[in-house]
């Protein structure tokens, strides 16, 4: 009893990009180079800010403490190998992609994946809002006017990427390829350049007065500045969750990306920091830290400018990274019940609305209570992202422990290292930025797992209720099923109402049309015509003591659903010809029929009766 | 074939209370006193900014130029004891109440009744915003933390105003008797102390500087001040509108009313501006200049911060008469098919939720346009009140010329020197305050009549199309007809498919389940399930290659439908027990049912699956 239709061959196939792109092979995947260039600007922008961070917890204890910027950044780029390395093991590992919720999942069990998903959705909220407002501080280092609206256009920009991502325009290495590679060569023009200069070429920003310290270099101050850097490192895991992109070998292209980024990342982390050092660059007012050392390279002319434009270009571009990526992830949340299934659905386009829409609504949030202020955003960003490192490296040992592969001690300990590594370094910035926002980890990250949680028992107890799964009891057909009634709201005598009751005979059972009485002379009106018209259908007129039609109706068709029987409101509605004229129609519908959805057992069926 | 039911009698009769008090007879009707309790606030409490509009005026000419207040408020005085003597004569003429469009409508026709619903829009959103806007600089005067907040009290207030007026609380003379008292003998006590002082008891406010005349005294500026203060005499209407809610007599109790009302107004406006030329009160910041006065009498002592709320709470319940009064003309407005029948739609409970609601949008707009500021929002206020006065004499001329009844020469001539006086006023009031704002008329009351004209037509057309009022064709019974088709879409086997199904079948027809195919896995395993079930009704998998359900089942229903079949699509809907896991549920179902009915010609019918 199950026929297969066949395809419309005069319906055009339209098929998503990615599918005709697996469908093509390997020619569209990434080379590592490709890799590098839509994987890596995550991880690379967030130089825009890292250094910055590790100055402004260094100042306090003076202006010459500036200089500790550099063993800091030395500890920072210690981290970042270690990471390299141990992500170059998950990839291996996890060939299929999937990042730290589905590595979880597979070797942790439901806690860590919950841990793994609650996290994910703050960093990648996060990330659109710190990115986004980073890149506006960029940009109003270039343009001053631009100072006083950086909240403005952090929405502005968010407001574009949305739409970009609702209408859903394929991403492209090719497209992401120019932006970046100008990135990088601008940082690194900035960092050869500047390093030449024996004094800065240009100064911008607001002096904010003489520094006065207010505190000592010491091991605690240290920690705080390592913390604060340690935002630098956000985004190195973009590549392990996308090796299925890559070209085959897939796995070796991967691993080579992921070297090749860190190279990248420590030299301009290193070279930033020494640069800092030598121009004893302190914090100015209404620039960036990477715009004065921008200045101090170049002067304020042309490069200074393409430099600035380079680095929002490439922070709105990581801000774009978290679009395609918390979407993908309530998806499979959703798959797995631990959220409203509503995130799985994908319009005809291929694309999550409702996953894009609720990142832009929670990023919006962000912005807006931290004012786009860049700097109240790291302390909790970097230690969501270090929950994941953590969670990731610790499913790997697991794994590793789990196959006992050749050489699998060796693997488990470099990321069993990893995972202690970045676990401490979790626990560091949570206590050291406790009172600084990272308070709010520890209520939004268990609530979302609670969430997630009973989101899962919930569907579970649905689906035991409904029996999803199991074959239910045959529809019981009655030899002699009394027929259906079928009720149709009058109000008037029109083409309208003849048209409801034709589509009432058409569903065959027993018919009659209601009338409530709200109005007496208009009652008598109506009761009057439809004699003169005598369809052939009963009007049966209703006591309406609460002149609410609402009310007489639902108690009507509670009255007749009483004894079982079953049912049918069958509702006629005018539907006007343009959206703006809507308004003008069917005033009761939407109410009438959501109350008797809501309080009856009737089934509600809608008519509509097109207006040329 | 017409059957009228008996009411139920278990059901428990729930009349609304006017419906209540008009079977109970005169008992909870007005007396003249109530009647001036109930329906004077609105123009009483517009003492609080007339004779402070004057005085802003003629400061311009240099603080000597106040005593001119006098005079001015004479000649506002005698313009007053025109209008009174004309609504006496409205009164009589129109004992069932209505107001100017009502009048409009009966005596001039569709166009002057289109400019009458147009002005009284404007006038109900601006007595709100004037009146909250008022309010709040009152209350703001004694307490002066408040005064860098009078947008947000005013809005505050209008939020409260709103939502007791969704509820739908009862008025009652009773309610408004306590503080039109208070209002009453407040100002009359700030007058008689206030000219018994020699000279002020307290000053309060912030000086504003030496005054630079900048203009002289000239016929010019005494327009001006007259134009302003015209804004005092807004509201003096009310009571023409209100005559059934009077007892019997009503006509003579209403217009003892009035002239109470206009022997009252007269008394506060000539007292206030003698008592403004006694203390020759200059106006201050931060104050109002009532509070001055009323400091100027009091000392600021418990006597002045009552008189303060008494002004602040007489000002509130005078922007809530608007509440009273524009949803019912919007209902008049929508039974006229002017505006969207939507407004005159009730509630269960007696209260026009859509006018309630499109007033408080406009206020809040206006209000925040201007940023609360009363003197901003006056020009407009007088002008639309003033034509709305030549409206309403107008018609009463033709009313009277109609009638010839005795004296009707002496009537006629009295609202005709009345529509005269106020026309020239509102012609005044346009040109003087033109620049001011008075100019926004000219674009938003055509505008306005442009709408409701529009509307109206746009209504016709309908009606015609769907023969409203005429007998429509029989219904066509075809001898042999072809039985709809029960289309049930389905994602699963489950109860609510079950469910589904069962309800198919006792619709009666040939029914069939389809199943989209977005991954050939799920469909696979749904088509095994089916074949175990076999609940005796074909599965058909529709072909996916847009990979979207919507798509996919409106071309399927669309094809089905192509050769004139009555096509069913009946889609079950899983319903949470709490309204907060909605959101959990039937991701798809709103979308689909909107595509269908939007796209196809097919009944879509739901069914509600009820979880315990």
């Amino acid at each position: 009893m199950v026929e297969t239709l066949k395809p419309d061959p005069q319906e055009p196939r339209i098929v998503d990009r990615r599918e005709r792109r697996r469908q093509r092979g390997d020619k569209y995947r990434l080379t590592a180079l490709g890799g590098l260039a839509a994987l890596s600007l995550d991880a690379l922008s967030s130089v825009a800010y890292g250094p910055e961070a590790i100055v402004l917890v260094l100042v306090a204890a003076g202006a010459a403490a500036i200089s500790w910027t550099v063993p800091v950044a030395l500890a920072i780029a210690g981290l970042l190998l270690v990471l390299v390395l141990s992500y170059r093991q998950v990839i291996a590992a996890h060939p299929d992609g999937g990042g730290s919720y589905a590595v979880a999942k597979k070797d942790l069990g439901r806690g860590a994946s919950l841990l793994a998903a609650a996290s994910l959705v703050v960093d990648y909220v996060l990330t659109v809002a710190v990115s986004l407002a980073a890149g506006a501080a960029s940009l109003a280092s270039a343009f001053p006017v631009l100072a006083d609206h950086l909240l403005l256009i952090t929405l502005i920009g968010l407001a574009v990427l949305t739409v970009i991502n609702l209408v859903g325009v394929a991403e492209s290495a090719k497209v992401l390829m120019g932006p970046t590679l100008l990135f990088i060569i601008a940082i690194f023009a900035v960092i050869v350049v500047g390093l030449s200069r024996s004094s800065p070429v240009a100064v911008i920003g607001v002096d904010r007065g003489p520094i006065v310290p207010t505190d000592v270099i010491g091991i605690v101050l240290l920690l705080k500045a390592f913390a604060a850097g340690c935002s630098a490192l956000t985004g190195v895991e973009a590549i392990a969750n996308a090796v299925p992109s890559f070209r085959t070998p897939a796995v070796r292209r991967a691993q080579h990306t992921e070297v090749g980024l860190g190279v990248l990342l420590c030299g301009m982390l290193l070279g930033l920091a020494v640069l800092i050092r030598h121009h004893h660059t302190v914090p100015r007012d209404d620039v960036t830290l990477l715009a004065q050392l921008s200045a101090a390279a170049f002067g304020t002319g042309w490069p200074f400018y393409l430099t600035s434009l380079a680095v929002t270009a490439a922070l709105c571009l990581a801000a774009n990274t978290s679009f395609g990526g918390l979407p993908v992830l309530l998806a499979l949340l959703a798959k797995d019940h631990r959220v409203a299934h509503l995130f799985a659905l994908r319009s005809e386009r291929p694309v999550f609305r409702y996953g894009v829409a609720a990142l832009a609504v929670l990023a919006a949030t962000v912005l807006i209570i931290v004012k786009a202020e860049t700097h109240r955003l790291l302390p909790v960003y970097a230690v969501g992202v270090f929950i994941g490192f953590t969670i990731s490296q610790t499913g790997l040992v697991r794994h590793w422990r789990g196959q006992r592969g050749p050489g699998w001690i060796r693997r488990a300990a470099l990321n069993g290292f990893g995972a202690i590594l970045t676990a401490v370094a979790a626990v560091v910035l949570l206590v050291e930025k406790f009172t600084e926002g990272a308070w709010l980890l520890l209520i939004i990250v268990p609530a979302l797992i609670i969430l997630f949680a009973r989101t899962e028992n919930y569907y579970r107890g649905v689906a035991e209720q409904l029996s999803f799964g199991r074959i239910p009891a045959l529809p019981a057909q009655s030899p002699d099923p009394e027929p259906m009634l079928i009720v149709v709201p009058v109000v008037a005598v029109s083409e309208v109402t003849a048209r409801a009751l034709r589509t009432a005979q058409a569903m065959s059972g027993e018919i009659v049309a209601v009338a409530a009485e709200i109005d007496p002379a208009s009652t008598r009106r109506l009761s009057h015509q439809w004699k003169q018209w005598d369809p052939g259908i009963p009007l049966t007129v209703l006591p309406c003591p609460r002149r609410s039609l609402v009310a007489t109706l639902v108690g009507y068709v509670r009255n007749q659903t009483r004894h079982g029987r079953q049912v049918t409101v069958l509702l006629a509605q005018v539907e006007a010809h343009h959206w703006w004229q809507r308004p003008l129609h069917n005033p009761r519908g939407p109410v009438l029929a959501a109350a008797l959805r809501a309080r009856t057992d009737a089934v509600i069926a809608t008519l509509e009766v097109r207006l040329d």
